[in-house]
């Protein structure tokens, strides 16, 4: 503590009586520039920057030397449970690797996304991390500002850029293979309304090499509400599945509140295995058997790519793993 | 982005050409310094920025105009429900005031929470959010950065600091004379194992002032699993509170999860109500009854004490609110 209070305290003025040279002369030298200063008199400022523990604030120093000890991270919106887990671990991602991570919501209705990925890499960061669905005109812009950057967690991969997510067909896949190892024929998929997503394609894969017929396909948005929407239509339409493939924690959670104010008992009248692996999925009963993605790893690599950037687009995909609780029909944890 | 796109390509030469100056004079313009530059020669470079639309990067704005368009906000885990929705409210009150908000999580083991607020400082931030408990030392450090700086939804007032926060003890009271009013006699608090809670004293409050014994009192870390625990102490003592008042949702979810496992019913074994209204509230059956906290209105209250600072520091104490749903026994939402 003393010794932070110490050099929060020397200023740029100091170092230049230390050295013997004007402020502006520690500018030059800081800043690389504009004007040259003599190698000697460069070595004298240098020497007294070490010596008096002189830290250039972080805008002067990202001018100089182009400041890599810190990453940008663009989230849609930080509230939903599985991005905030991302968030969070890609923080320890870098942080492990001697970074740090600002994180910035890009869901504003007020800004552009492009304004925002633009304002973050004017703050000099040594990298960015896209966890959002990108428009072309943003995916050009990133392309177009040349700084090691990487799509995580998104549909598949990014054209033109470096991206690290998850094989969703194969875990989908997987999820409905259990589902179908437990007796159920009639099984349907709840997933996004907004795009297509690959899980869909992994389930219905499942059905025909079971030689069983496709389940009800509902789209909802990726929310506990849109969860709970699809939970209710189902209810309300009187021909409800024997189980469900939820594409996300959250909608199966919404799912299992309108199952709960509805009185469908969960695994006995309809069995549910969703996806991500999300902590949220561990909290509620019956807890939520998941396909979950493997976010530490994911951020390792993502902010691996930053650090070492490959030439050209490369896309990183991991695989879900299937984790087995009471949702699906499992016996209890610990059995 | 035909716009922006011409405006990224505009470099500090092309200004120099259009105003006919060196670079280093454009500099000089820019960064107010060192060398001073005559009135006119100042005027024809302005222009320059302004007809070429040229944008100097954030880190060179941040030293020649002090950066007022960014927050930093400190959090300690941006995974927590409650938390994470407190990140979004202050991103949007931010937006609302045309600022941009950099999210930093403080719970990083390999860095310590006075370098992160240095670090953040540094990048010339116009204000600083602190939502994390801080030491007596971080404390000093900030009130020694001198820049505008305001703690939220911590436990009550941080001396020396703004603070924006929720009067704990009256929105427990209110919470327990709600269940009062239900008829339960016998009413249990589980609450922060980490410091005292105002929560706990309005609990104990209510319950003297309607002449009834204090109940059980359990702490537990604040999380799900913490709320877990908390369930099955209260499950396997044998003897069952008629009612809980739980003090976050997060404790009330992971008692529910327990409760939900053991085949204890909810409200009909034992009523509860939280306290937060989070999203995920609403998305457990039965739905929580929770003390809200108003979120954005305590954002904007934070971020306007960032903008136009006071003399001196202040605390403004919010009220929670009563929202009623099942788990306390109110008759579904609807009725």
């Amino acid at each position: 503590m003393a010794d932070e209070r110490r050099s929060r305290s020397v200023t740029r003025a100091d170092v230049a009586r230390y050295a013997g040279v004007s402020t502006a002369v520690v500018s030059y030298v800081l800043n690389d520039g504009p004007k040259r200063v003599a190698p000697l008199t460069k070595e004298r400022v240098l020497d007294a920057v070490r010596v008096l523990g002189y830290r250039p604030n972080a805008a002067a120093r990202a001018l100089s030397m182009g400041s890599a000890d810190m990453f940008g991270l663009l989230v849609h919106d930080n509230r939903s449970p599985f991005f905030a887990e991302l968030c969070h671990a890609l923080d320890q991602a870098s942080a492990d690797r001697g970074r740090s991570l600002l994180i910035v919501n890009s869901d504003r209705t007020q800004v552009a996304t492009s304004e925002q990925i633009r304002d973050l890499v004017s703050r000099q960061i040594g990298g960015l991390i896209i966890a959002d669905v990108l428009t072309a005109g943003e995916q050009g812009l990133v392309e177009s500002l040349r700084i090691p950057s990487v799509v995580i967690g998104q549909f598949g991969e990014t054209e033109g850029l470096h991206g690290v997510g998850v094989d969703f067909c194969a875990g989908a896949r997987v999820a409905v293979e259990h589902l179908i190892g437990h007796g159920y024929h009639d099984i349907a998929f709840v997933g996004s309304a907004a795009r297509y997503d690959e899980r869909e394609r992994g389930w219905s894969e499942a059905l025909a090499a079971a030689r069983l017929p496709l389940g009800q396909l509902l789209h909802t948005p990726f929310s506990y509400q849109g969860g709970y929407e699809a939970g209710m239509r189902l209810v309300q339409g009187g021909r409800m599945p024997r189980a469900v493939l939820a594409a996300s924690d959250q909608i199966a959670i919404g799912m299992l509140t309108a199952f709960g104010e509805r009185g469908v008992r969960v695994p006995d009248d309809v069995a549910i295995v969703s996806f991500d692996g999300t902590v949220s999925a561990d909290y509620v009963w019956p807890r939520l058997t998941t396909a979950m993605q493997p976010l530490q790893r994911m951020a390792d690599a993502a902010v691996q790519a930053l650090i070492e950037p490959t030439e050209g687009p490369s896309y990183q995909e991991f695989s879900a793993q299937l984790r087995l609780r009471e949702s699906c029909g499992c016996p209890p944890a610990g059995s």
